[in-house]
């Protein structure tokens, strides 16, 4: 039995990436993408491996976006580590990894913004301002840079999933988003790369997150209010851990708005913080 | 001698459009884009003829964009012709009219916005708010629509021209802006699709803009004050016309500063308003 030996192409640079993924070089085959901040878990690798499976080529980016975090917020805290990445990545079976820095990816800036409309206000949007702004921003210009088939995000970061595909369709952005089912510690904690700045006690309590949600969902199948179902996570959390809850929310997926009745879609949302980390998980019915 | 027929397609849909420009149908053909907003003149048909001689394929788009007129502004009295523009553009040698209606450009609204930045304060910003949000938004949902390689931009619209290359360079889009030299009638007035609203004595007298500027333009060679030179040019149009002066503006060019000094660029631009109609000139030096 021979092991297929694919070279991973790792580039910094925005020159050299559309270098790789121009017309010419692409040739016909599809793009998959799979933009991260690094710090790879399964949760990431669980994107590679469907963009892998629908697509020609694997891009994946790794850029711990400035614009995405608050004043207040843990930029300098966040995680990395490029060198673990790099061998995941690798391993994964992605193409070409892009890497760029801070000056790379932001040389100059004019002043134009991309503010997202009220679905923003809504879940992590109402503690983290300009948070999504951030987001927008970094994406629209890695999809213009890569310009892929298919896009890869996660259903953990569901606002923030709900909002690009918001942004895909009112703007015509040239990329299919494709959503991934969340990926879960064998206790059920929601996999995140803020995980690792949980202390041993934290870690310890954190899957009560999804045993509250999945609780939630059941009483919201039951018939119970709104009311009642968030009162209830909230409770559930608060007294089986030392986490203080951020929200609770259950609104229309992905319209994000208060109207769940008679939707395909609904979320049922909670935000925790923790000492050193806000902790997010979701289940969408 | 033998003429040559060449067909142009009219398409009213975005999914018709991209069925005509996806990568297999353009096989390698570079596609150059004049996005307009009809009542075709001249200048319009300049940007075309440099589009054909730089592109295999010419894109147009003829789209009153309500998102960039305020309420108090002429969108419905914005001249319209569309039987006439599509023989123009024909002449012109465009390949692909694109004529969306305002349902097919605009069927949801997320509530997402492009916020430009200092750069729109100036100039015509300060009397149009919201003016370049209606315009960055078409002109990203247009270029993701039509992918093209260059785009091409008329300099009388100065600041959506630098507001446009901003947005382009920020933001990482995939095409090429291109700036065409404003093309003007025998008496020097720029040609605009506006000027056909001006009364027969408003007519007469609107050339005397341009001449204001080139004044104004020699007077800056000369090294008089920015003060010194606005002023005249503002005096200029006043006594030799009924229009009311909106800004006169000497600022670097496409950054929009007030630092002139030591640039490369500089813009010496005004509006006027008439009775119907308010009009923009500009000499870039």
């Amino acid at each position: 039995m021979q092991t297929e030996t694919k070279v991973m192409r790792i580039v910094h640079t925005i020159i050299e990436l559309q270098g790789l993924l121009n017309r010419n070089e692409r040739d016909g085959r599809t793009v998959g993408f799979v933009p991260t901040m690094g710090f790879l878990h399964e949760g990431h690798l669980s994107l590679v491996e469907h963009a892998r499976l629908q697509n020609d080529l694997v891009v994946m980016s790794i850029f711990v976006n400035p614009a995405q975090f608050g004043p207040e917020e843990d930029f300098e805290a966040y995680p990395r580590d490029t060198e673990r990445d790099t061998h995941l990545a690798a391993n994964a079976g992605v193409d070409i990894l892009f890497i760029p820095n801070t000056a790379e990816m932001y040389p100059q800036d004019g002043g134009i913004r991309i503010l997202p409309g009220p679905q923003a206000a809504m879940l992590c949007g109402a503690s983290r301002p300009g948070h999504f702004d951030g987001v927008l921003k970094v994406v629209l210009k890695l999809f213009n840079i890569v310009d892929p088939d298919r896009s890869y995000f996660g259903m953990k970061d569901a606002q923030q999933l709900a909002i690009i595909e918001t942004f895909v369709r009112d703007f015509n952005l040239r990329t299919v988003i494709v959503r991934i089912p969340i990926i879960r510690e064998e206790d059920g904690l929601a996999k995140s790369s803020r995980n690792v700045n949980l202390t041993p006690t934290e870690r310890a309590q954190a899957p009560v997150i999804q045993q509250a949600l999945k609780r939630g969902a059941q009483l919201f199948k039951e018939g119970h209010s709104i009311k009642e179902i968030k009162r209830f996570v909230a409770d559930y959390i608060s007294q089986n851990s030392t986490g203080v809850i951020d929200y609770v929310s259950l609104l229309a997926y992905p319209s994000l708005t208060d109207e769940i009745y008679d939707q395909a879609e609904v979320i049922l949302a909670c935000a925790v913080k923790f000492e050193k980390v806000r902790l997010i998980d979701n289940i969408i019915m």
